[in-house]
C-alpha cells in the first residue's frame, strides 16, 4: 500500500482523527441547571477559594495539549503550524487510545522561544501537563527547561525523551541477545538534534561505558568554538578521547550505533568497522542511515528501524502514552529521570524470554499492556522519587 | 433540589463534563501507518502548500476553544482562571450537545488585554472559530475587537453577542404578544456592562425608537466626563434626550425594560410608572432586579428571566451553539449582525403562533429543533452577506 497517498485520501474522509464528546447529559432542564448555569456556580467557588481542586472537579487532571511550532515536523523540517496539525491530532489519538489522555492539539504561529513558553505558561491552568511536540533544536531545549522550571505540571518534549525512553528500552532487550555490559558499551549517535542530544544525555544516566556524537560536520568534540550552546554542553560530556573525524572514524570499534540523522550515511564498511556483534538502530525516516537488510549482511547482531514495516521498529509512541497516564494518575509535578527509566525498563520487560529474538526486541506500539505497564512504572517512580502529589 | 450543592457533588463524581476521543482505529500496524506515520506526512505537506487545506484535512472546520480570563465568571466576578474552567467545561458540552461543535477550554493566567488578544492570535491556526467567555469589560470590548480586526476566522464574544442575540429574539417575541412596533419601543438596559452594552447596540441596529442605558451610577449622558471609552461611545447613541438621573426616572414612560444588572434594583413602582403593557427582562442571576410575581403584580404583560426555573428563561444557551455550527458550516470569516439577526430571528420564530403566550416566548434551551435552524439562518445570512468562505 502507498501509505501517503491513502493516507492523505483518508484525512480528506476523516476530516479530523479526533473530537470532543460530553460526558454529562443536557437535555432536560434539570440536567442543564447542573452541569451549567445555576449549578455549576458552587465548583467554580470551590476552585476559586482552591486552585488546586480543579483537577478534581473538571477535566484538567487528564488533559494534555500536544504542542508544536511546526518547524520540526516528522521528516519534513519547518513546515508550519497548521501544517503541524495532522501529526498532533495524530499524537492525540494515540494519546487516548493507548492511554486514556485526553489531548487535543496546539499550534503556536510563533518561532520565538520566549513568545511560546509565555504561552503555554498563560494556558497552564487549563491542563494536567504539557506535551512539546515537533520544535526544532536548539530551540526545543530552551523552550522545555523554562516550562519544566516555572510549572507544577509535567513537562515533555517527546521527540527528544520520548525517543531517548525507547531507544533505551530497544538497547536493553538488544543487551539480552548481545551479551555485553551497560557499563562498557561505546555508544555512536549521528544526529545531534533534539533526538540525538537527548538519547546521549539518557544513556549516560543510564552509565553507558562512553558516548560519541555526530552532527552533519562529524565527530562533536569539546573545544569547538562552532558548536553552539547546546552542542558544547554535550561535548563536554561524550567522546571522552576528544577525538575529531567523521562518522565513519566514530564507529571503528563501537558497540553500538544509533542513527537519528539522515538516509543513506552508513555503509556496509562502516558496520563491518564496529566491534564484534554491533548493534545498529537506524531510525532515519522515510529512508533510513543504512537499509536493515543490509546492516545485517555487514554483521550486525541486532538492527532497530524507525519503519513501520520493518522489525523492531523504535516508535515513541510506545512511551508518551502510558507516561502521562502514570505521571497523570499521581499528579506528578515533573517527568524526571527516575520515571523515565521505569518507562525504559518497563517496556523491555514486556518481551519475555521466549519471544525475546534478534528480529523482536520491543513491543508493538498497538499493545495495550506496554502502555499499562508502563503507566504503572511510571506512577510508581514518580511516588519513590517524591514528585507525585497524590 | 439544591442545585449548587448536588451540582458540587456531581462535578467531583464527573470529574470533567467533556473528554477527546479518537475518531479513527489505531490498533494495527496498518492502521497505525495511516492515521499517524508514515501515512501523515502527505496530508502535513498539502497543507504546508495550502494552510487552508487545514479545514479540510484536521479537525480545525470544526474546533473552537472557549476562552476566558476568569475574570467575570457566572455572576461571581474575577474568580480567576482556573475557577472559570466548570463554565467553560460546561459550554463545551453544550457546544457539542446542540451544535456539534467540537470545542475546548482555555483558561488564560493574564488579565492584559494584550496578553490575552497575543495568546489567542499565536493559536489561532488550531481553530475554526473563537469564542470568548466571561472576561470583563472593558476589556472584553478592545479584545474582541482587535481579534476580529487580525483574524480571518469568526470571533464571538458569547457575554455580549449571545445575550444581546437572545435577549432580541424574546424581545420580538413579546411585540408579538403587546402590539406596539420595534421603531416606537423606548428600551431602559440597567446595566452597562458586556451584555448592557451589546444589548444596547443590537437594538439599536435593530431600529428601536430609544434607548436608554443605566450603570450603578444612574442614567448613561452623553458628556459625562466619569465615563469610560466604551460607554462615553455608546452615550453618543442612547439616551437622546440626554436624561439625568437615576434607573427609577429612566424606566418611567418606557416600553421595555431589560436588567442584566443586580438583584432587586427594580420595585414595583417602577414597573407601574412603564408606558401601558410593559415588557420586563429580569435577567440577573442567581437574583433577578425584580421577581417575576412581582413584576406580573405591576402590570408586566411579559416577563422573561434568568432562571431555568421560571417561564421565558432569556439563555444564551439557545445562541451559540447553532451560530457557530452555521458559522462553520460555511466557513464564514466573520460573525456579522445578519448572521446575529438572523440568529435572534431563527430563534423567535421557533414559538408557533399556537403555543406563544406571554408565559412562553422563547423555545427551551435543549431544543434541538431551535439550534438546527439558528444554524441554518446563520448560514444563509454569512452567504448572502458574502463573508462565508464556501
Amino acid at each position: 500500500m502507498n501509505y501517503r497517498e491513502e493516507s492523505l485520501k483518508l484525512h480528506a474522509q476523516w476530516r479530523g482523527k479526533i473530537e470532543v464528546v460530553p460526558r454529562v447529559g443536557v437535555d432536560t432542564r434539570e440536567k442543564l441547571s447542573l452541569a451549567y448555569t445555576p449549578g455549576v456556580a458552587q465548583p467554580c467557588l470551590a476552585i476559586r477559594d482552591d486552585p488546586e481542586k480543579s483537577f478534581e472537579l473538571t477535566r484538567r487532571w487528564n488533559t494534555v495539549p500536544v504542542v508544536t511550532d511546526g518547524t520540526a515536523v516528522l521528516g519534513l523540517g519547518d513546515i508550519g503550524p497548521e501544517a503541524g496539525m495532522p501529526v498532533m491530532e495524530g499524537k492525540c489519538a494515540l494519546f487516548k487510545a493507548f492511554g486514556g489522555v485526553d489531548a487535543i492539539p496546539l499550534c503556536i504561529r510563533s518561532k520565538d522561544p520566549e513568545e511560546i513558553v509565555r504561552t503555554i505558561e498563560l494556558l497552564a491552568g487549563s491542563f494536567g501537563g504539557i506535551n512539546l511536540e515537533d520544535i526544532s533544536a536548539p530551540r526545543c531545549f530552551e523552550i522545555e527547561r523554562r516550562l519544566k522550571e516555572d510549572l507544577d505540571i509535567p513537562v515533555f518534549h517527546d521527540d527528544q525523551h520520548g525517543t531517548a525512553v525507547v531507544t533505551a528500552a530497544a538497547l536493553l532487550n538488544a543487551l539480552r541477545i548481545v551479551p555485553k555490559r551497560v557499563e562498557e558499551l561505546e555508544v555512536v549517535i549521528n544526529g545531534a538534534g533534539a533526538a540525538g542530544i537527548a538519547i546521549a544525555k539518557f544513556l549516560l544516566q543510564l552509565g553507558v561505558g562512553g558516548v560519541t556524537l555526530c552532527d552533519s560536520k562529524g565527530i562533536i568534540c569539546a573545544g569547538d568554538e562552532r558548536l553552539n550552546a547546546v552542542k558544547r554542553e554535550i561535548a563536554e560530556v561524550t567522546n571522552l578521547r576528544r577525538m575529531k573525524g567523521g562518522l565513519a572514524d566514530a564507529m571503528k570499534g563501537a558497540d553500538v550505533f544509533i542513527g537519528v540523522s539522515v538516509a543513506n550515511c552508513v555503509t556496509k564498511e562502516m558496520v563491518r568497522s564496529m566491534a564484534p556483534q554491533p548493534i545498529v538502530f537506524t531510525c532515519a525516516n522515510p529512508t533510513p542511515e543504512i537499509a536493515r537488510e543490509d546492516a545485517l549482511a555487514a554483521g550486525a547482531a541486532v538492527v532497530g528501524t524507525g519503519s513501520s514495516e520493518k522489525p523492531n521498529q523504535i516508535n515513541n509512541v510506545l512511551v508518551f502514552p502510558g507516561l502521562f497516564r502514570g505521571a497523570l494518575d499521581v499528579r506528578a509535578r515533573d517527568i524526571n529521570f527516575e520515571m523515565m527509566l521505569a518507562a525504559s525498563k518497563a517496556i523491555a520487560a514486556c518481551v519475555s524470554d521466549e519471544a525475546l529474538c534478534s528480529d523482536y526486541i520491543l513491543p508493538y506500539a498497538y499493545d495495550l499492556s506496554a502502555h499499562e505497564a508502563v503507566a504503572k512504572a511510571v506512577a510508581e517512580a514518580a511516588r519513590r522519587t517524591g514528585v507525585a502529589k497524590i
